[in-house]
């Protein structure tokens, strides 16, 4: 039956081969909400709506059903009771149920993980109102990002884990030399020996974006996956592995082969779960402070991480003032600044820069990008739609802190939105400090905040990103130039410091987001993870090869 | 010129890249010494005399030149003198040489792997005398596995690297949504970026045939590597080094791509060397108490380890007691057990095995075995040949330690070696033992040992196999036995151990080598190590991907 479902979705396996070897991309998961059946969005919020106030059941080793503590930043009672986890009987769970997932093979794996994806992207609009309403996520981009980008995601890690597996020759024969006696003919096969149960930590930003890749990577190679959803964020990976679990089951596998461990914030599980010994793979997307705890404490097990850091924006010199601001605006408010791409610190020489046909200050540019903000973000409903909301209070803090640490240019103010009241709704912060205050905007920010730094010009602007990505680490840099010279000393930067780029932002483009099959995120070169399903590493890293050799 | 070396060696490259998928191995390297001209035995022997009392010269960074405790277990007076190192200064000639290195492209770098190997086989009786005056190999023992294997192994991460590399897509185009904006095509190329400089420890046993993969797959990637000799073998990496050197000054690089960290054993540098922070990948095969510090204390670098654990033998059924006896006698007695793999616990039950006809019991068993070394060590001449001579005096501790851990059946006994009358030989000393008694069997040995272990059947047998290979590690196993359905729970345990098997030994079978092209070694799912040139991840965790996106 499992072999049934590789041949139902070989097309799309094949597909996003394809698209890995740098063929075009075809997604079977439209990233657009009108590319979906008429009455696909009214039945995904009513399913959604059918959530609220009751119990999310899954049958697996648990303490009884309690709240988490999800609730929803534009307000909403979310009110959903979760089964709380059993750490180490879902460890003991998941490792017997790993033989058999092991022993089916990669076709059988794939198929069911394709089955999976196909279901999701059928529940895009039910995943994405659970994404909006844990996250404060807009609507549009819970949807984009929390369906079809996501599910995007975890096809590019089956489609790689196949072209890993099934790259091996199966059987191999040759001659082997034995002293002086006859030589005899060896037959070697290879093993894939999944490395062991696996975690995935959910984000509490992004649950479904983040958590996929690493999901699917680990069930495409054979190992058994815990997801234990941030409590703030659950709804979307219990959809996330209700599906999954429901597939397993039909086709006959042990369903423990996929868990949801949920935990507190109260009564964390995290630490307890993820240094269990027979944990062996971690994926965890988030804070850099667990982040570090992760890799110091988890030593027995192979870490994927993404943690935050500080995302530069280098402007150089630029056609039109005017236009640069615009999209930097669109980028820093997207999201109240709160995604992991989000940038905070834009590095301007202090002496200003070029501008089309003549010169801006520092303040210009300064004014130009507060402008950009006001104008951008001048209607309350235009600008709920999109900085959506505030995920908790400590965003708001972090705000205040920006403000205290410099000089404020454009001062971030509340907004009502007109269809949840109850909404936190923040405009950035735009704070002017000099280069030489390392300590005011070296710092790990998820929220409406933008530092302008002035610096001695583009070189030592240049040199202050490449040390924050050293030191702190980051996952994009965007480069607003119109010399060449220096766009091709940026990119040179951005190689040597390990940050993915995007170059262009004098143009206008402002493309920061991952896209699968070209994904723009942490390289593993620098301290901001290297959870890159892009990278060969991402996948061949959980799993072994054992060989055995006969005479044949 | 680097180009005109791809070319060149083009045709090797792709026959590697088919061996990798599963395809014939046509070596470039023959393993007989006869496959070479007439000339080439007594033109390496006398390349290696002239190196012997002289100081082996290298334009490095030093401290002046040293005798570093390198002496012939064969007793002959070597006398070499090398420059020893500054491993500040080196790591730093190291990074200095990396951009250029990096920007040089994949096909520059194969290119010049491929002359540095090319170059290496016709220097391999010259560096077999080497490996066997520093290591106490037999003669054709150190041509095949310092020469031709090792080369082998050096062009497999080669065409492992090629493949990783040359698969990427260097420039792909998409379209992406900008929000209400018109789409804009995006092109997105892949840099390379190496990680870092890289540290290749060699070993004591097998100097080349260890180095090689770690080696080739760093330059291969992009990586500066510093070979840092054990200090009781360092002939043979001087001579790989100075090759590799030779190379590059030839093409116009830096020859500090490569350079050869010399050290004594009275003021070692491996801790410091490893330890400073730009080094970021470090390579390392030997004892398992150093291996322990590594992975404790080189935090910052991509650790590939192979170390010593306990390489188990299972013997459950055999058809001819005789055949396998002899085959089990010759792997425990080549090296006199000094290999990585040489088997050194063996399983029988305490009821004894089913032998052909009849049935044998423990003792039978036991006896078999020490007939078959008795037999097959008679002759002085014959059994130097097999047993090499002992590396140092640690060894024959080890031989005493055993001896005095349980009954012994057969005493290790000294032998004179005609050739060189100074040298230390010994058979291996045969000690049963019970399977209660642990800690008398479960130790990293490294000479001539052979534990018989009386268990209470093949069930138990393979159990106490397992759990060696989990707390101790182990490379590789061996498995004698008649009945389909215990090579089946065999192969089953040895997966799930994480350990490689070769089964056939009933039959006489006994590969327990490392081929290139069918790796037989660590596999990573073990405490024995990771550095296993077959698995995928073995290149891939050397180099990460920058992507950067402009519109198109």
């Amino acid at each position: 039956m499992a072999a049934e479902l590789f041949a139902k979705h070989e097309g799309t396996l094949r597909r996003a081969i394809d698209a890995l070897d740098g063929g075009s991309r075809r997604s079977p998961f439209p990233e657009s909400p009108r590319a979906y059946e008429d009455t696909a969005p009214a039945a995904g919020e009513e399913r959604f709506s059918a959530y609220l106030g009751t119990p999310f059941e899954f049958a697996q080793p648990s303490r009884g059903y309690q709240r988490t503590g999800e609730r929803s930043p534009y307000g909403i009672d979310l009110d959903v009771v979760y089964p709380l986890a059993e750490p180490d009987a879902m460890v003991q769970a998941a490792a017997a149920a790993l033989p058999e997932w092991a022993h089916a093979g990669v076709e059988a794996r794939v198929g069911i993980c394709l089955e999976i994806l196909d279901r999701l992207g059928e529940r895009s609009f039910e995943i994405a109102h659970a994404v909006m309403q844990t996250t404060g996520q807009p609507f549009l981009a819970a949807f984009q990002t929390g369906g079809p980008h996501a599910l995007d995601r975890g096809l590019e890690a089956v489609a790689q884990a196949y072209l890993a597996l099934s790259h091996l020759p199966a059987r191999t024969r040759w001659e082997a030399p034995q002293g002086k006696r006859e030589t005899v003919a060896v037959e070697r096969t290879w093993h894939v020996r999944p490395r062991g149960v696996a975690v995935t930590l959910g984000a509490s930003t992004f649950p479904t974006w983040h958590a996929m890749p690493g999901l699917f990577a680990d069930l495409a190679t054979g190992n058994p996956v815990i997801v234990k959803p941030h409590p703030g964020s659950v709804l979307p990976l219990a959809i996330v592995v209700e599906t999954a679990r429901e597939v397993l089951a039909e086709v006959g596998f042990d369903p423990a082969v996929v868990q949801l461990a949920v935990d507190t914030g109260d009564e964390p599980i995290a630490e307890r779960l993820l240094t269990n010994p027979a944990v062996a793979i971690v994926d965890y997307a988030g804070g850099s402070r667990f982040g570090r705890w992760i890799e110091q404490h988890v030593t027995q097990a192979r870490l994927y991480t993404e943690t935050r850091g500080v995302n530069a924006v280098i402007v150089d010199s630029v056609p039109d003032l005017k236009g640069t601001s615009r999209s930097l605006a669109t980028l820093a408010a997207t999201y109240s600044g709160q995604a992991c791409t989000s940038p905070h610190v834009v590095f301007v020489p202090r002496d200003g820069v070029d501008a089309g046909e003549g010169h801006a200050t520092f303040r210009e540019v300064a004014a130009a990008v507060a402008a950009a903000l006001d104008g951008l973000l001048a209607d309350d409903g235009r600008a709920s739609d999109i900085l959506g909301a505030i995920r908790r209070a400590e965003v708001l803090e972090q705000v205040a802190a920006a403000a205290a640490s410099g000089e404020v240019l454009l001062a971030s103010r509340r907004i009502a939105n007109p269809t949840f009241p109850q909404a936190t709704v923040a405009t950035p912060v735009v704070v002017a400090v000099d280069a030489a205050d390392r300590d005011a905007y070296l710092r790990e920010v998820s929220g409406p905040v933008l530092f302008l730094v002035a610096t001695d010009g583009t070189t030592h602007s240049l040199e202050l990103a490449s040390d924050a990505a050293r030191t702190v680490g980051s996952l994009a840099w965007l480069v607003a130039t119109t010399d060449p010279e220096v766009e091709a000393a940026a990119e040179q930067a951005a190689v040597d410091a390990g940050v993915s780029v995007a170059l262009g932002l004098s143009g206008g483009f402002s493309a920061n987001q991952a896209a699968a099959f070209g994904d723009f995120h942490p390289t593993g070169a620098n301290p901001a993870g290297n959870a890159s399903p892009a990278d060969p590493g991402y996948v061949t890293g959980r799993f072994h090869l054992v060989a055995v050799v006969r005479p044949d």
